[in-house]
């Protein structure tokens, strides 16, 4: 995308009650635009960075079998009395509205209660388990606190996974595969080395629950870390027993971490309250056994923001990055000879590929074709934080060379066209 | 994908309470689901085509221009109170709700105002203009009536588009490219030919605003359609002109319609309640002028059901459909080898394609691999109406052909492997 047509421009400062550097980076970088307080829109370089997030979680998802379906915010009361879950005393985070003509309704801050009822239409035997369906879809929650930029909102999308099963055993073996489908995502977008698979309270139908908890200071939680496994507890488990779950070490080290994943045996809580039940093989009535397993893309985003940045702004992990290059290009007193040169490096690097070279897409190129010094050019650039810097000048032409820069390191490389378009484009 | 995985099941009735052909059908048929009245969950299949009809409508507005960013669902008053459009007379489908701790803030049923302060951050100079900005969002109206099924909700996904331009010429310029747009992705989705442009009541900036109309008899809408110049008039035009507004032809013809879209002229409006100014040539602060441009990817959904189905279901265009492909088995006596061809045609038909072959994804195949009698498996099929449907029997084996129907035509053709895989593959 050339860069003077996208509309958003970056700023010197932050609203002034922003505190949490995530947002202060985002907002000051034009990813996304503060509504209220806990309440931001994504815009165009934001919802890129999200979208590539929801990209390699759908394609885990779907790797473990995961069937994609979309349900509402609007939520019926009648089900979530059911299961004890409509009244304030039990669920403290409700929004809730009026229906023209007819009752409160409330926005959905997850979904077990209208699933389970959907599913009573569809499933009857032991033969249609176990499976298991995802959506992405925008939570409320009616938080408190909302000090933590995109780490802790009260709209954001959410990554819902449930699973039915027969029974705890086939729960459990779904389960593990969630558990490495997590450990895969966390891992492709960058932040594996930081989060850490952790034992948290389980609730009525298993000794532990699990979350996934990623070391920054920006977090709002703390974990307890077993060097040895790479496994942690969390504040809760710790109280309990001051000891490592996989290798009872008691070394264990004390980490403010933001929680980046969780994932939730719920046995059969949901399905006896609303009626889900099906025939087993000799034909007995038995309630479904469920889970629920889920990301929060945006939280994830910000997570991934605080744990890379540095003075000079953010550096997202390719993977997730809103464009893998940022072509820059520096206009002397000959300014039209470089605008051709760096026109002709831009279609080339984005046409799409032919023969495997540059993929389906070609590379996605952030081109800053705009005319201003390159100063402020380069100050934008370590803003918006893309992996690989190319800048086109006088200087770089008459020497027939590219100048790469790695935004994480700061490694500059020079190098020729042939070899700059082997090296990005096959 | 194969069936047997799927978790919807068909039905054979829809709920007792609804009375449009669209939600019967689709409920019956499992891609959707009836949360509450006005409110519907799209299921795997349902989810697969408005995917599909996201894509479109996304190719032709990035083909003009447009870039995606996603603003929330939660508003702040202030805003609104700035357009006069906060208050209950003003507009009367709002939900509203409390934040913990703070005050009232609404649910948004369309994003003029939101947008138009965001854009106070990033519009300074007649440079920055002209462009547009778009989204996929869910929107919530507190309707009255709520009895057409998906053709009208209470919370629904909402493309909308707007632009951003100096003056009313530039603005008329993007608006006949927003015109053409339209024009195409109602083409596209199979329903050009049944869909008017219609000339509708103007506002303040402009004589006229222009709607999509789409001729059913499950509409709510009512047209005057001039057969000369294929435009359209509605109601309030009529009443103030009895003539076509392109060649002046009486000759009209009244028509029950659903609108599938509508493009308005906005002009200042937003921008100078909200203080949205850019600097001309001269330096002078001026407003800027705005349009917006709406499509309903759900009602879209519903109004092709509407049009195209007949007594045995469901009858989607190609570009539309959850798959491209129904793959039946029918299993005789000697299952197993039916089922070994019809796997080994399965994953021949959805390999990813190579030197062209297939496309990307390959071809989209929902394989019935179900334990069902035939009767049953063609009933689903007919009802799913997916556009082709190849059948696998021990007779067609026997033949060595296959067996292709057209869901729309109901026409029957036998050919080859070799002939199938180049009818579907190249």
């Amino acid at each position: 995308m050339r860069q003077s047509q996208l509309f958003t421009k970056t700023r010197k400062e932050a609203p002034s009650d922003e505190v949490a550097k995530n947002a202060k980076l985002l907002i000051r970088a034009g990813y996304i635009h503060k509504e209220m307080a806990g309440v931001y829109s994504f815009l165009p370089l934001g919802l890129r960075v999200q979208n590539k997030i929801v990209g390699i979680i759908r394609e885990e998802m779907n790797a473990i079998g995961g069937q994609e379906l979309h349900m509402t915010a609007l939520q019926d009361p009648e089900i979530w009395k059911k299961s004890g879950r409509w009244d304030e005393k039990s669920v403290d985070s409700w929004f809730k509205t009026k229906v023209k003509n007819g009752g409160e309704v409330g926005l959905g801050f997850t979904h077990e209660e209208p699933l389970t009822r959907i599913m009573t239409g569809h499933v009857r035997s032991y033969k249609d388990l176990p499976f298991s369906v995802y959506q992405f879809q925008t939570k409320f929650r009616n938080e408190e606190r909302a000090k933590s930029g995109i780490l802790r909102t009260r709209e954001f999308l959410m990554k819902d996974l449930y699973s039915f099963s027969q029974d705890e055993k086939e729960h459990e073996a779904f389960y593990k595969r969630a558990i490495a489908a997590y450990k895969k995502i966390f891992s492709r977008a960058g932040i594996g080395e930081k989060t850490y698979l952790t034992f948290a309270s389980g609730g009525n139908f298993s000794r532990y629950s699990h979350e996934f908890q990623t070391i920054t200071d920006a977090g709002e939680d703390a974990i307890h870390l077993c060097e040895q496994c790479r496994v942690a507890v969390n504040e809760e488990i710790i109280k309990e027993q001051n000891a490592c779950p996989e290798c009872s070490s008691k070394k264990l080290s004390a980490q403010t971490t933001v929680e980046v994943g969780n994932i939730f045996t719920l046995g059969t809580r949901f399905s006896e309250a609303l009626g889900l039940t099906y025939l087993d093989e000799k034909g007995a009535s038995r309630p479904v056994f469920m889970g629920s397993y889920g990301i929060g893309p945006g939280r994830l985003m910000g997570t991934i923001v605080e744990l890379f940045a540095d003075d000079k702004g953010i550096v997202w992990p390719e993977a997730v990055a809103p464009f893998q290059v940022h072509l820059v290009s520096i206009a002397g007193a000959d300014g039209a000879k470089v605008g051709r040169e760096a026109d002709k490096l831009y279609e080339a690097l984005t046409r799409k590929g032919e023969k495997g070279r540059n993929g389906e897409k070609g590379v996605e190129v952030l081109y800053d074709d705009r005319a201003l010094r390159a100063g402020e050019k380069f100050a934008d650039a370590d803003l918006l934080g893309i992996p690989l810097r190319i800048v086109i000048s006088e200087k770089t032409l008459a020497d027939g060379k590219f100048e790469l820069k790695d935004r994480r390191t700061g490694q500059v490389s020079v190098m020729s066209e042939r070899a700059l378009m082997e090296k990005l484009c096959s």
